[in-house]
């Protein structure tokens, strides 16, 4: 006999959320009772879970009794809210949200890169941020390798990261575009449509964005790595979903391309597409709706000694938010840590 | 009385050529008789030049008794077969195309960056890469003032940079896409609407593209810095016209953001734009059909001493080919070096 785990996943109706309820299906997780949970405008909407229509609920601090583990992706000011309601209950929270990624006694995880840090979690375990999630997998595994100097990267991220409103308003302004039409903009500052945005959160005082700074931050926390030197540059891309990043990787020892290419290649959660000449290297349309990290593009670069560059794409909706989410439920279930 | 040229245009219905004609026109450039050209296929359709229709006549090496200048951007294989011949014809050849670029009797020109080059050809100019123009006209400006260590860049190009049949193949696939339809696949190896390619040209043995290694030649040769250490990471987006690029530059000596926009704004052909607050940086919608390179998202990078982030954005049909062609032919009519 197998414990089964009574589940509330809040954002039930959300781009993440969806992918979650999936994930638990798709990965055969013990799941007891599922409780879906939204906002009130969602009540009364229906999900479906393994075959059969479950209601989803509206979120209320009430929601939690009896509830193993709470994934939250509802957005930060719900997490704050609800959060920490849910670890009172008993629940153990894993939040998509940057609400409470930097507080000290809340474990950061990857669970190829740090899963020992859910050790110590006092109710509360945050889920990185999407394109900090994508880079740290690579980056541990030539951290552990030759150690790292310096990280310059520069995203290109989908706009699903922003949620479904986004996926809609990217589809129909490139209706608009393509029709002539008039451009209607909500969700982001500018269009999206055929057009590069470079710019995701708020700015801070430094002209960096919070995204640029959530990368530097949350990196160092994940690789346990406070002085790593890492420089983002942050922008959306037209595409529907999942994440680029060209990397440039400074390492502390030598390390070839090929060298790389093999360890990179023999990390749990990498798949290495790097044959371009075959025309294979990783790109959105081909990483879409797969758990894993693709890297490629991996070139030694002779402008500065132990150097190289990387191409890392992966989906964001699911290693960088849902996939990373439930494995780090799963690992809670391994620890028997969950409930 | 003023001077008049006879101008050829060489693939003069290309999606360059016809901004050539068009910016000819714009800036009011001294043109005598003009000479569309192209391959046969196109012999009998008719450009529209000053209000008048001239007929575009087929490309032979017959075509330039009498020209003076010859505007060259109908792809490698026509400016090696034709450039020589228009150049003993007595015209001054500036080329489009990568032919000649790292010729040493070629001089490679940006006018903002090395205008005197022009003095020392031998009958052939080259236009740089569309990507290395836009990127060294504030890496100019930088070098001059505190000296350049060492620059990664990671571009974002629109599919103009391949021409006219990309430009429809991103219309017809982004309406595939949308509608659900199947996506046909001509010019790109892959899908490139709602995509990303980390691919441009082919491949070297080196892992890096003819396009990257382009950047990173051409920018010592138009800098005069034969040890400039610069390395590119080179991809195509689904925008149609405006590459993007992202910009780490080390410098010699200190240069804090506020200086270095001081600097750029101060800077012939830049226009900073670095108000995120306002919303205000560059972007593909907004630098679209302009002639200037925009420069925003300056930022002191706290990873490495020394060093800035930069975000540069540009039209790649006007500064980074058709524009910079014309400022070449505008010099050469100044210098009195025309015809």
């Amino acid at each position: 006999m197998t414990d089964r785990y009574d589940i509330a996943v809040v954002g039930a109706t959300g781009a993440v959320g969806t992918i979650m309820l999936k994930l638990l299906e798709e990965r055969g997780f013990p799941v007891g009772k599922l409780r879906p949970l939204a906002s009130a405008r969602s009540e009364g909407r229906k999900v479906v879970f393994a075959g059969r229509e479950v209601k989803v609920r509206e979120l209320t601090a009430g929601s939690f009794d009896g509830v193993d583990i709470a994934l939250f992706s509802a957005g930060g000011a719900r997490s704050r809210e609800f959060g920490p309601t849910a670890a009172e209950a008993g629940a153990v929270v894993i939040d998509n949200s940057s609400a409470f990624r930097m507080e000290p006694n809340v474990p950061l995880v990857v669970p190829e890169v740090n899963p020992d840090d859910v050790k110590w979690h006092e109710g509360i375990i945050a889920n990185p941020n999407c394109s900090t999630i994508q880079m740290v997998v690579p980056l541990k595994a030539i951290h552990d390798a030759v150690g790292i100097e310096r990280v310059v990267v520069t995203t290109m991220q989908s706009v699903s990261g922003t949620g479904n409103r986004a996926i809609e308003e990217l589809f129909s302004q490139s209706e608009a575009v393509l029709e002539s039409g008039e451009v209607q903009v909500g969700v982001y500052p500018h269009r999206i449509a055929f057009n590069i945005i470079p710019h995701i959160e708020s700015f801070h005082d430094s002209g960096y964005t919070n995204e640029e700074v959530k990368m530097v931050q949350e990196t160092r926390k994940i690789l346990g790595a406070p002085d790593l030197r890492l420089t983002a540059t942050c922008t959306r891309v037209p595409v529907f979903n999942t994440h680029c990043e060209s990397l440039n990787v400074q390492t502390a020892g030598p390390l070839s391309a090929a060298a790389a290419r093999e360890l990179l290649a023999a990390t749990p959660g990498i798949v290495v597409e790097d044959d371009p000449a075959a025309g294979a290297y990783p790109m959105p349309i081909t990483a879409q709706g797969r758990d894993e990290v693709f890297v490629g593009r991996i070139r030694e670069d002779e402008s500065a000694e132990n150097c190289l560059n990387l191409w890392i794409v992966s989906d964001n909706l699911r290693k960088g938010a849902a996939t990373n989410a439930i494995q780090i439920a799963e690992l809670l279930v391994r620890e028997g840590m969950a409930g």
